[in-house]
């Protein structure tokens, strides 16, 4: 065995900078797993390799030694031995387990994820309009308040004065009725519909979503191997007829009630309360989604259902990724008064909290009254763009499509008279000119899912100046 | 009705900064939910009740007007009436759901959770040991770098340079065998352990734990509905029987084999050996949770499991908590090669990522050389406060307890001689004079606990002068 010449082969730039003891351990260690020195080779004796290599005696001494800790090698009464260790590399080049869960493998886009990037992308805000540097100044001054303790894992519910901050605003703003006690802080709504699935819901459970609805849901859904069922919805939102209650009796009911996503549609108070009857009757959960609800354009929003009925089975979920941005990772849950002491018990045991000082900074934002400005500035700015997607829509869709759920929120859809038209081609086509613009059947299922072919059309993020030609774009298309 | 006496009781300090019409809108709307206004009622003429109140009439059609388009009143030819509405309250002051799935109640903690605050508490660093004006700075500056694209939605797999970032110390530190598309961000190991538990098992699976072993996998594993099979684990790591792999034949196995949870022992390199040979050979997946590794004392660290084997089939779970501070609530896998693709399709589609500006500070922290320099801090520190500890132990406890797991991590586990102690109770006592020490039966399964009662010792958070008195009062207990 030449060693000077598995160092040359094994050295690297990076390995430049290694202590030489840790080179020849590394080394050695390599040709062992490699199989260049085979188990029951006899290594060089230490003096005789430490002059081969001009390295100290020591050197090779410790490498070595190291080896024999770590199991590759074995002294014997003439020196040292490559350890008897095999270990099979894979019979097939990706063994038996490099799959995913059954369960997961339902969860797996068919098409390619569509991009969030632009364009009329749905359900992300205007965030060139997000102000940054006074967020980075709450963080830095929630960061020069930290001290050790708050670096430590943090309250499973969430920050107190965060919980105390959001119950303020829902209260004000979204008719709840909560106490802080009842907020739970998330990572987002997906998160909470995670905890949802498993803490309220066992595996075959049914649980309704609307059809067409929301993809998320659905994957969080069967992640949790919840036996889900599409309901279908209209103009008036979530529609269950009462064989629906009698023959699939859910576990949990997932809606959007504000702003159906996609369709954009408003639930109606009769339906909300019909709801809320039936799911009580039925020891049902309501999950009610409330994305987007801060942006009315047309009156002020419906109050959530949350606070329709004392003491509603509804655990809402809220989240800043609208409101705020995205990347910030914050959303809450908030559920009824009986679920908050067994949740928070939990969740103390499975589901580690921190991030302590972004927390407080955003507990600042509310508290501050920067969130209630910023929200201000994004209605006047969407309604604006809603105004210019109608009216580009009017001029070249008139005739063809129908416009759903303009109302509200940061997007509409657009429902082809002819449904004929494929909506997936259309999306596919815009694309190819730079314009996403989201299938809306890729959010149904069913036949011809469920009459819904069109597309789901986000404003949020595109000047109202430049929405004409987009949508002339879209419109030359079919 | 004495509309008057209604405005009043519904005005509190907070209605008085409101516009008028929005006082009278609300107050309605509260009036005809808490029932003063039945369904029926004709609510007065908007020029009689502008009259009443003083107020613009303009006023009072506003409040009818959005009550009409919330549902609450219908106008019919001779005025105003309140809609036929009833929504029933809950027949028990908790309804149906209000309580926790199977899968939930099964994980909720019997005993009150153990404290993580100070004292001898297992698994948390030295908090006041980390820089946090550097880290703030690094932030600040990842902060001033965010363009509007970057408040988005992340890649799901998290951020690029992070995740090179990480490859390279794993294949450094490690010994792993990764290239930066094994690597997935997570928000910790329990985010790891239950993205595992679902995306590479299904309800039923047989997953495999460590007993005694830690209560965060079993969370997660229970969570997702597996079949957990607990496998005795003694001074050599987990020793599962051939029986074992026949009978039991599992889909995961979680092990913790740098320094076991919480015994401290090492899983030796032959174990590792046929449990990776085993495993494959089962179509298992082994779950490496390497949490502590980077803490070793005597010697250098095993390599990691991961890289033991051309393409074993084990996912390696990391986390920041221990090596930097728990509330950063930033880890990571490294799934096997072939696993990478479709659970990057699997995330795009169920785990929307952000913190961007966190992740790319914290990429910045491993590539400047902070992190390998804090953690030759600690390493330096928590030796010198394992030494006072085990010197500690040897002098109140040397004729009564065994020590297992010192070599490596933040604690140590001391094991009583006498079998009949009752470490719970230990730990309660030692809890009232102010001390946090759990107890190991906590963590075990099955007749006495296996045969582990003693204390879990952790020794990060106290200093080295103040073990011995700690110990002494502990001493004191038994």
């Amino acid at each position: 065995m030449d060693y000077a010449l598995l160092v040359a082969n094994f050295s690297t730039p990076d390995t430049a900078a290694w202590p030489r003891q840790r080179l020849l351990h590394e080394c050695l260690r390599a040709a062992i797993r490699g199989g260049q020195l085979a188990p029951g080779t006899r290594l060089a004796a230490s003096r005789a390799l430490s002059a081969e290599l001009g390295v100290a005696r020591n050197t090779v001494l410790y490498a070595y030694d190291q080896l024999a800790t770590e199991g590759y090698v074995v002294p014997d009464r003439r020196g040292t031995v490559v350890a008897p260790l095999r270990i099979a590399g894979a019979a097939r080049p990706a063994a038996a387990p490099a799959s995913l869960s059954r369960r997961s493998q339902r969860l797996r886009p068919s098409a390619p994820q569509a991009s969030l990037q632009g364009g009329f992308a749905p359900g992300v805000p205007a965030l060139d309009e997000f102000p940054v540097t006074l967020w980075r100044r709450l963080l830095d001054r929630a960061w020069r308040g930290v001290d050790a303790a708050s670096l430590n894992y943090g309250d499973p519910a969430g920050e107190p004065e965060l919980r105390q901050a959001i119950a303020d605003h829902l209260r004000a703003a979204r008719g709840a009725d909560c106490v802080p006690g009842q907020v739970f802080i998330t990572t987002g709504t997906q998160n909470g519909l995670d905890l949802c699935a498993r803490a309220f819901a066992d595996a075959g459970d049914k649980a309704w979503i609307e059809n067409p609805g929301y993809g998320g849901a659905l994957a969080a859904f069967r992640a949790a191997q919840l036996n889900v069922i599409g309901i279908p919805t209209d103009e008036g939102g979530i529609a269950p007829q009462a064989a629906d209650w009698r023959r699939h009796r859910p576990r949990l009911v997932y809606v959007t009630p504000s702003h159906q996503y996609p369709t954009g549609c408003v639930l109606g108070l009769q339906r909300r309360a019909a709801l809320i009857e039936n799911a009580r009757a039925a020891g049902a959960l309501i999950v009610e989604d409330d994305y987007d609800s801060e942006f009315r354009h047309d009156g002020p929003p419906l109050p959530a259902m949350q606070g329709l009925a004392p003491d509603a089975p509804v655990v809402y979920l809220g989240t800043f990724s609208k409101t705020m941005f995205p990347a910030l990772r914050i959303g809450f849950m908030v559920v009824p008064a009986g679920l908050a002491q067994p949740l928070d018990a939990l969740l103390a045991g499975s589901a580690p909290q921190g991030r302590i000082a972004d927390q407080r900074a955003l507990a600042e934002f509310l508290r501050g009254g920067h969130f209630a400005l910023h929200l201000r500035r994004m209605r006047r700015l969407y309604r604006q763009r809603r105004d210019a997607m109608v009216a580009a829509l009017g001029r070249h869709f008139g005739n063809v499509a129908t416009i759903h759920g303009g109302s509200a929120g940061m997007h509409l859809a657009l429902q082809f008279d002819d449904s004929s038209i494929d909506d997936a081609r259309v999306a596919a086509l815009a694309l190819e000119k730079g314009i996403v613009a989201h299938a809306l059947s890729m959010h149904a299922t069913g036949a011809r899912a469920n009459g819904w072919n069109g597309l789901l059309l986000g404003y949020a993020q595109v000047p109202a100046d430049e929405i004409d030609a987009k949508v002339a774009q879209l419109a030359a298309l079919i």
